[in-house]
């Protein structure tokens, strides 16, 4: 058996019971450090939630070790795990939920098709806590990531899908790039993997890139006064979450990863009313 | 302190840790029946899980007594609940993540504006545990509820909104009616309050009601040939996921509450590849 199971978004404490349980009974537990920020090497930021929380996981809460799968062990000794997977019971843990990110649902693809059997612990993802800041969950219309730009590759279709979604009313998810464990370009040409330091992108570099796409289309799908949410460390005891104007959100300091913002679109009252509550005041630059 | 506790999909071991921890300093803990369908005199279907549910909570995890607050206490008496927080911790728990729905938005409003800190943990809910089926979460579109329809009330807004959802290619979550309590209009006109048995729409007549719809109006928004994904007891231990087209899922008997569908866009392959396994046979109307 192969259980897929989500940590939350938060610490770990935000492990299930049923998902603490799993893990207990399984022979092997391995936690994914692939499409999740809080992951290691980010202590050039004094970052190292992850390697915190699997620490604890891994001494008080669990009583065995963890095996860290990062980016290349999940792609390419995927069949090793769920070899493992058909004659014990391995866990596999994912920060928030598991189904947040393509990778694992081609982990359970790939798990069905040698028959093992899978069992998922859902928990919270960044898709659904963001309705703390008082939006609507069923008024956002589809998702967008923004890359970061380079000198040479600056992708703008986001743009179409926020102007759609803004026309419709409907408030706009934006899901901001994670840089974790890329093998530098240059290393890959010398035939030997080193890795770029870790990126994760800030609130205030996703705002300048929406407004110079804004800029260069000039369709007002948004503009600099445009209020949206700004959100840091959802989920966490010292989460942030701010909303304002684009240009008010370019000066306010969301601090540490993981950031992801919201374009509001049209807002019932009680929406409304809750935003107030995370609002700058006017001409105010910070929370 | 106000904690709103997302009790997640399942049952009384979808609580997290964190969730288990406020609970245990909480002086008083209210579980709410208003939301959620997994409520108090569903027992003509021979289902008394939430009832279940919260003696487990009570006995074994908790400790200590909870108090259920169905709809109008929830609604009525919010402010005593809340005055209670003002001075000692109150746990306000939830089925789902907090945010599901627009009651407890509501609730945060008036505990901010009484002053009264509030905690959320989150947990997962049905908008994000659908992830489960392989199709991508940011791949939705606008999120739409169907209501039951009566002889004389057929509101059919959500068209539009499957319409514009899938000429984008994107998948639509369909919301399915859930009737608690409700007062009937017969003891209204009485004077005195009386309820409705508990509903909930199944599949089948969501897809009648779509179908309805679709023949009414007769734009192609989607067809009996449409590919849609039926969900019974999302994150429960026995849930059903079956994929197949509208005439298909009509057949299929999808068991108790609670349901819901997706009504299914473009697919990418690794999409495909998970729907495939959830699919019927061609011709066969069983999963």
């Amino acid at each position: 058996m192969l259980y897929i199971i989500g940590l939350g978004l938060g610490d770990e404490k935000d492990i299930t019971l049923r998902g603490l349980e799993a893990v207990q009974k399984s022979q092997k537990v391995f936690i994914e450090a692939y499409t999740s920020l809080l992951s290691f090497g980010i202590s050039s930021d004094g970052l190292s939630t992850l390697k915190e929380m699997y620490n604890l996981l891994q001494e008080k809460l669990y009583g065995k070790s963890i095996t860290v799968a990062d980016r290349e062990m999940v792609e390419e000794k995927a069949d090793d795990i769920l070899l493992e997977a058909t004659s014990s019971d391995v866990a596999f843990l994912v920060v928030g939920d598991p189904f947040g990110a393509t990778t694992h649902t081609d982990l359970v693809v790939r798990a069905k098709k040698l028959g093992v059997d899978v069992k998922v612990v859902h928990n919270a993802s960044v898709m659904n806590a963001i309705g703390v800041c008082g939006l609507q969950l069923y008024r956002y219309g589809e998702t967008v990531s923004l890359p970061f730009f380079t000198d040479t590759w600056r992708p703008d279709s986001f743009y179409e899908k926020i102007q759609r979604n803004r026309k419709l009313g409907l408030h706009t998810l934006c899901l901001l790039d994670i840089r974790v464990k890329e093998p530098s370009l240059e290393s890959l040409c010398r035939g030997k993997k080193q890795y770029e330091p870790p990126r994760f992108m800030a609130v205030s570099v996703a705002i300048e890139q929406l407004l110079e796409v804004e800029q260069m289309r000039g369709e007002n799908a948004y503009t600099e006064d445009t209020t949206c949410v700004g959100f840091a460390r959802l989920g966490s005891e010292d989460q942030l979450v701010v909303a304002g104007s684009m240009k008010q959100l370019l000066e306010v300091d969301f601090g540490l990863p993981l950031h992801c913002l919201v374009i509001v679109g049209d807002t019932h009252p009680v929406e409304e009313e809750m935003l107030d509550f995370y609002k700058l005041a006017k001409n105010q630059g910070q929370a």
